[in-house]
Formats: structure tokens, sequence, C-alpha cells
């Protein structure tokens, strides 16, 4: 029996479920309806666009044969039915009907359906401060704001800007103003750090310190208070609690909220926190109602707990098992890692499952492994460092997530993918330490940079790896006193030590180069800790190791060493 | 109670035992010994130094930060004894020694042990033909080769090259002669194909196609039956079944043999093959005896068979698990992926797991999907298209390897990584529709390219696609009387069909724009069996999947589409 579909929301998880469902049953009828006049775009490509990489919208549009795909193009090409600048205004459970309203006409009708499929998505958080209405102040909620903050931009209308919110769609935006139209930008960030909840502080700090080099302002730990008006209704600056900024363009990205309001009318279930309840077959607790994308809640692979991930990625394959379903084809979303990835200038940053913070808050018996290889063949020519952390519970030696910051190419997304794809699967340590990456000098090393920091969570999950925490090893860098047993011991090559025991004398920067600490530990002077530091770590285990044998067990290794604290920016020598 | 160590090998497998042990018990005594007078270096990057891409030899030697890895590192940073130009004679079991001969000095001793492990790696495989004594043939069995290598390179000493034998490390070398020296090379393989049993024949061909783009000349299926003498000693050609080749420089690429002499000599157990057998823990036959890298038989983690897979990468994971079970930390090594990646001058090859024809020989109901979608976002300027193919068991869904060829960049690390992650796991399609890769449109795609080819696997497996193969549909274009009832249906834009319809005529090409198929499909010829074509084969699985709705079911799809063909350095109109 042929079936009527009706699908709300026509962006992403609305528009692939239609498409895959009409492709396992193509006598259905299948009706999508969205209140905009552009549909079925790529969202995450708006910064794109916004810095002209991406030359126009309509890109953003097509297909990749470059079809745009307009209502006329799901009506041709795929047989499916859409009423654009249509809102759904109700749903009849009982009478399975959704009223809608043509919001050009005002004509309101009914739309009978067998099943129905919420793809509402979500909806930017406005703040709830003065000035939001002004013009010059956008959210990135659609792509007609998009449009018109390029409009402005290359028309030169703009040459300051802030950007409120320090997530990834605000540091996207940042970039694509400063490095291609040249506009001084700056961001504010109510939280301590840039990418709350999705990164632990150090990798924040790593990308703040690029971003500042590449020219954009930024200010953590600081919100907006109002907007400022120039008399005539147009925003011309942000006053903060601590300065005000001058600005033509005003940018919000302070996050999204599920856009569930038909979905709770209607009586569905709906987490307090605004998400769509679904089973994992994404049906809601209406089993002729199915929802999918930014509007659901998840379950998190790494917690078992709800979590909210908007995501287009995910919000694709979410449709896809919405269209199995409706069609009769059983198939499961079980959850999500929370994969993210976000270019920013010349450097990449990326993490799968969750931060060691919110590991710890989840009440893991949480550690993790900051570790600093090369991302290829050390002796390749274009090798570089890639910082590397890898979280895990040290009572199950479960990997729960990683972190990643390096160079600007696919070698972060290589590490974070293989990641993502064992952690699902529960993933341990060992499970870590075995992953068969793909070996060849320009792509790897023959122990991938994934491999080895399996190794050092292994380490410091058995106790032969002792670290210092990198914030308390910092606070002891700005006042020695705090711990006046304290000195470090620098294992590098005597050109690279030098300057350091002469900045802070020997009795705190003590030079001892790795290759001869067998023959010469007896030099070590007693009653220390040290704090075993070298540029990536590996040197410094070693050495502790040593030490501990000698019975001269009180030092600490600085993970990660020289390669983490040169790119937070911290420069001791020039001080 | 203190052990005795002796280490038979000092490249990959064995330094990596030993520096391991020696940090997880300092008191033992280890010895290393190595018939050769360079140790512990990184043999995949040869080709690097032959090209010149490394500078020196010694940064092959060297560790990340730029210390030689010699006996006296191994003394003085290791606390580990290195015996060099030391070739281990027997093994007496019974009294737990090893017999050993200073190479230069004749002087015989004997190395007590408690435990042991075999590291002697691999040997090159010898061509059984007349002229391979001669001056200027060389096989790449150890890195004083490539110095000599490199040295007649620099000094102009070669102005032709033939390098026999198509796997990674002939063609790496074929890349460095051409690309950096401009050396007339010509690559011979005796197999059909290059990269026989690694890869499937159309990966093997689009490699082949780029090769001869970048001026290698190659030549399969043949074999080289006499190398040719000059008259004074050195080589000056190689005599085929089907032509000779001048060259000043011969390099022999045809594969390596365990070397196990010294196993089998010892009466451990060894494989007929050659490969030394060892359990989970890497224990030969003797529990006090173990061995790792280039010598053993592993188990393939697809086929639960033994196999070969001499790789550094595995030398040094397995390298390290000896360390762990000899200093009594018991740790399993269950077997292998056998991941592979290269660069072939602008683009990357790689695979993992085993290819379809490998997956038929072993019995699996095998099947393939072959795709070609896009790296990243459509919309994003970088980016190139890239092929994969998915090689999966069609009763248990399981995947069972997977190929790809593209830009020589890390976005194919990125997917083979992940894939081999998940393929050590048992992964099955469903598992590769929902892996969770990193989204942002500089990286990937929000359905990513490896999401989207378990998606058409998932469609071969459950017959909604069917597929014409690849090999018969280029036969038939060859010749089309063999197949009078076919006839292709190309969906692509008529700019882009025109000059095929007019060079086959419209009863063998049929033009029909995918947007138009619901529209036109009457204009549809009966009694046809349609090969439906397009860029990548998304199209034409929804036109098949339309068509076969309207009981018009006689139609294959060319999976990957045009993309793969054109790679193939097929040029039909140019013919």
């Amino acid at each position: 029996m042929n079936k009527k579909i009706v699908i709300i929301g026509a962006v992403a998880a609305g528009p692939k479920a239609a498409c895959r469902l009409k492709r396992l049953q193509p006598d259905w009828e299948i009706t999508m309806v969205d209140q905009d006049s552009l549909i079925s775009y790529g969202g995450c490509g708006i910064p794109y666009y916004v810095s002209g990489d991406v030359s126009d919208e309509s890109e953003l549009r097509a297909t990749s044969f470059h079809v745009i795909r307009d209502t006329a193009f799901f009506n041709h090409a795929k047989g499916i039915n859409v009423l654009t600048r249509t809102r759904a205004l109700a749903i009849d459970r009982k009478e399975k009907k959704v009223r809608v309203v043509n919001l050009d006409t005002g004509v309101e009708q009914e739309l009978p359906y067998d099943q129905l499929m919420l793809a509402t998505g979500a909806k930017p958080f406005d703040l709830p401060i003065p000035g939001t209405h002004l013009d010059g102040v956008f959210s990135i909620a659609d792509l007609h704001k998009a449009i018109e903050i390029r409009k402005r931009i290359s028309q030169g209308k703009v040459s300051r800007a802030v950007v409120i919110g320090g997530g990834a769609i605000g540091i996207e935006m940042a970039e694509a103003m400063t490095d291609l139209w040249g506009i001084e930008t700056t961001l504010l960030e109510l939280a301590p750090q840039l990418l709350p909840r999705i990164v632990d502080w150090p990798f924040a700090a790593m990308l703040k310190q690029h971003l500042l080099e590449k020219g954009v302002a930024i200010y953590t730990g600081e919100s907006a208070t109002t907007l400022l008006d120039n008399g005539e209704g147009k925003v011309c600056g942000v006053q903060t609690g601590q300065r005000t900024l001058e600005a033509d363009l005003v940018i919000m990205a302070v996050g999204v909220r599920p856009r569930s309001e038909l979905a709770k009318a209607a009586g569905l279930d709906v987490a307090p926190w605004g998400g769509i309840k679904v089973n994992q077959r994404l049906q809601t607790s209406d089993p002729s109602i199915y929802a999918a994308g930014d509007c659901i809640a998840v379950t998190s692979l790494i917690t078992g707990r709800e979590t909210y991930a908007p995501l287009g990625s995910l919000a694709n394959r979410e449709g896809r098992i919405v269209g199995d379903n409706m069609a009769g084809r059983p198939s499961l979303f079980k959850g999500v890692c929370g994969s993210f990835i976000m270019k920013a200038f010349e450097r990449c940053i990326a993490a799968t499952g969750i931060s060691y913070d919110t590991a710890l808050a989840e009440g893991f018996n949480a550690d993790y492994a900051l570790t600093s290889p090369p991302d290829r063949a050390h002796f390749f020519p274009d090798q570089a460092v890639v910082i590397l952390q890898l979280v895990f519970d040290r009572a199950t030696r479960r990997v729960l997530g990683l972190q990643a910051f390096g160079m600007m190419n696919d070698s972060i997304s290589a590490r974070v993918d293989a990641a993502a794809g064992l952690i699902a699967q529960g993933g341990t340590i060992e499970d870590f330490g075995l992953l068969e990456m793909a070996y060849a000098p320009p792509f790897s090393s023959a122990i991938d940079s994934i491999n080895a920091a399996a190794y050092v969570a292994e380490n410091l999950c058995d106790h032969r790896l002792r670290r210092v925490d990198l914030g308390r090893y910092l606070k002891w860098m700005e006042d020695m006193a705090t711990e006046p047993d304290w000195a470090v011991l620098d294992l590098r090559h005597p050109l690279e030590s030098a300057p350091y025991v002469e900045k802070y004398g020997v009795d705190r920067w003590i030079a001892l180069q790795y290759e001869q600490i067998r023959a010469r530990h007896a030099e070590l002077p007693a009653g220390k800790t040290f704090i075993i530091i070298c540029n990536a770590g590996t040197r410094s285990y070693e050495v502790q190791v040593f030490l501990d044998h000698l019975g001269k067990s009180a030092s600490m290794v600085l993970c990660g060493g020289l390669n983490v604290i040169s790119r937070l920016g911290v420069d001791w020598l020039a001080k």
C-alpha cells in the first residue's frame, strides 16, 4: 500500500530521508515543507562562502554534478514534492495531519500523513542583551544571513567586526573575515577558553595562539553586555565588561538550540533542554513520527547518556536511517562519538569522543596522554609536529577520546577518523597501540603518532610514567618559590638548553643531555624533584625509568615537552 | 633475577624490543648482534634517500632529535650492547647459547641467553637469470646498496635504468629515479598488473596510467630473461621475452623471503615458505625464543590464516610486544590487516584488508563497491575525486578490505586508517555506513566517501543495485557486437554526452539527462539492456531504481562511472 509521507524541514536530515525513502519505496508520496525559500544547502560551508573560497552561495545548494537543489530539482529528478516558504503550524497526531501555512499567501492547508518526520533543525541562541535587533548584527541562522554578510563585506562596508562566541562557527567566521577580507576582527568568548567542552584547555590555548598570530584579537572569559547603536539603528560597537570594541558588523555565534516547539506542542517526549527524544530507530514517542538532525537528543557512545550533537554529518546519517525505517527496513542509529574538525588559518584542530574535562565530569577514572610526535616519518622533508592527546579510563583502559592539533592538511583527519571508528567499538589503549595505520614515510611513521600516544597512555596507566600537570608546571615557571625543591632536568642538546640554564640558574635548570645520562647521572644534585623535559617527552620518560631504577624516584615528566609549550605562545626566554 | 637477553638483528623489530625491554627491566643485560655495520635504520625511507628527498643516509639512522642510532648510541643512551659486523652462526637451544662470528676478525664467541629473539628480517629474492652478478645490478637489500645507487646516480653515471618488479619498492625506486634525477626508467612486472595481490586490477591500472603520464615506461606481464654484460662485467641492458632494454643500472625488487635458516637449523617450527611460526605472544616453538618482523609468519585478521606481511610498521609493533613478553608482561599480537600506502608522483594509492581477487580466492562470498566520490566537500576549492573500493562478504556483510586511489595528500590515509581499525574489529557494512568521520568542508563531505562506499555496498548486498563488471564493459566498448542488446544510457549533461552519441550512434549511446528521466523515460527504446552511466555512479543507481519501478529492469550500473574510466587512461573519443 502506498503511503503518504510528510517531512518538516528540508536542509540536511529531511532531504536525505526523503531521497533514500523514495529509492526504497518509489510509489510513496513524499512532501517536504520548509519555511525558507532556500533548501538543501551545506550549512557548514557558510564560512567558506563568506570568505570567498566558495564563490557563489548557489554552490552550497548544488549537487556534485552542479545542479541546484531547488523545488524543481526535487520534483523532477527525485519525484519529491517540496513546499517552500511553508511553515508547519501544528501536528494533529490523532487525525495524522500537519497544518501548514504559506508564508507569502497566508493560505493554510492540512497535509495528511501515514508517517511524519521532524527535521526542524536548530535555531541560534539569541543573546539576552540590548542591541541584538540592530542593523549589522547577524546570527548564522540560514543562508540569507550569510548572503547579506558577504554582500556587506564585499561592498567594503565592513572594516571592523566582532564575533561573539568562540565555538567552531565563530572561529571559522573570524578567519573568513580576517584572512580574505582583511577585516579587523575581534573574537569574544564567555568561557575561559575557545571551543569550550569540545577540547581541553591546552588545545584551545594552542589554537588561540595561532589565531592571535594571524591577527584575530581574542578575549576569552569576556562577554558582550550591550551592542551599541550609532544613533541610526545600526550597530557601531560592542560593550563588554572590560572594554568597548568598535564594529560595523557583529556576528553572534553563541550556540544553537533544538527547534522542537512543534514536537512539544504535539505532546511528543522532549528533553527539558529541548531535544526531541527518539529511540534507536529514530522514532519519537509516537511511532508514526520520526525525528533526526539538529532537533533531536542523541546518545553518547562514550557515556551512554543523552547528549546534543548538532552536526551536518550526523544529520545526513540519521536522515538515511529514518528513510530506511519508514520504508520498513529496520535500521539503527546507536549514538555518536562527536567527531569534530576545523581549519583555522594554517592549522587544523580536531577531536573525537570526549575531552579530559568532560570525562572527569562524567565520573570516569580519567587520565590523558599528551604527546607531540612528528605527523610523518621524522626524516621526510614535509614532516611537522602534531599534538595528540588520548583520553582514557584508567580502570577499564577504554579510550574515551582523542584531540589533535597540527598543520592544515589531512593528517589530523587520519588520526581522528581512525580513533572514532575504534572508540565507537569500545576500543582499549591496547587496541590503539596495535591500530594498523598504513605506513610509508610520506604519510606516517613506522610507529604512528596514534600508536605512540597509546603507548604513553599504557605507561601512565601502569604507573611506569609519572607526569607533571601542564598547568601546574606553567604556574611554577611563573613563581618557582611555590615548589622550592623542584628543578628542571633538561635532556636536550646543550645548544637548546644553555639559554635556559643561563636565565634560571643551574639550581633550577639542570642541563644533562639524554645520551649522557647513564654516564653522568651521579652529577645530579640530591634532594630535588626533577621536572624532566625534552622536546616531545619520549626521552624524558626513558630517563625517568632510569632514575627510578637508581632509586632517584622524585621526578615528573613534562608530557608533550617543549613542543607543546612553544605552541602555547609561552616564551620564557623573551620575558 | 637479572636475565641475559640476546637479540639477533638490529634494524627494526630487534631495537624496538631491546629498548622496550630495557625500560621494563633496566637491570637485564641485552645484547643485539647484526651482521651489518649500519643498524636501526628506516628501510622504507630508502627510495626517498635515493631520490634526494632525504639528503643524507644518516637521517634514516637518526632519532627525531637528530642523533645517529649507532653502537655508541645504544650503549650510552639505552644501556644496550650491540655487536655489529657479527653474524649469528648457530643456536644451541639446550645450552641456551648463540655462536656468533665477527666478520672482520673471524673471531667466534658464544653468547649465553635466558631469552633469545630472532629479528633476522628478510632477504631479497634473487632472480634465477644470468647476469645478476654484474656490476650495476642491485637489490634493495640494505642501506649500503642504497648508498651505492645514490652515489652512481648523483655522479651522473646513470642515464637509463630498469627496475624489475612492480611492487611498492620497485615503483618507489622508479619514481625516485625518474622524478628527481630525470633518468629514463623502465619498470618490468611479471604479473599482468602492478602491485599484484595488493590491489585489484582497476587500481593497478589507474596507478600505471599515472606512472606512464609521468614518464616511466612500464611493461606488465613481461619478465627479464637475461641481464646483459657490456663485455667488462658491467650491466648494459635487460633482455626480456619481448625486447631488449638498455640500462646502466638495474634494480631487482621482486619481493623478499623470510631469513629463517638459523631458526630452521635450530629445529624451530618454520613454515614451508620460510616464515618462522610464532604464537600470539610471538614465541617460537621454543618458549625461550621469540621472533618478530620480516622473518615470521603472521595471522591475517581477515582470513584467520597464516600470511606474510614484511612491513616496517608491523616489525616495530611486534618488537614492542616481544619486549613486553620477555619482561613478563603478557602482551598479544593478534594478527594483521595488511595496511599499505604509497606515494606515486602526484598520486597516492593505499589498501587495507584483502583485495576482491584475494577474497574470492580465500572462499569468501565476496563482492565490491567501486565508487568515485569527492575527497572533501564538493563545493570546496581543493576537492578532487577519490576512487574507493570496499570489498565485503555478502553472507556476513563483513567488510574485508578497502582500496583507494587519489591525490597525493593525507586524505587517503584518513579513509584507509579508519577502515583498518574497523576491519580489525570485524566491522560490517553497516558499521562503515555509521563510521563518524570528522566533518568540515576543507576535510570531508557531510556523508564521507567511506560512508558513501558502505551505502553502495549495502545496496549491492540487498540486490537494489545491479552492476556491470568493469572489465566486461570495457570489452564491450571494444566490440559492441558481443552484446547486441546493450546500449549505454548516459545521464550526464548534454555537453558531456553529445560527443559520445555522435561517435557511437543513438542506438548504442542514448543520452537522457538525469533530471529529465522522470519526465521523458517513455522515450527510452524497448528491448535494450541499459548500461547506465554518469560520472560517479550515484545518479545511475537512482535511475536504475526508477526504471526497475517502471518494470524496465534490464539495466546495469557502471559503478564508479566515468571518473574511473578516465583514470584508466581510456579515451574512446580520441580513438
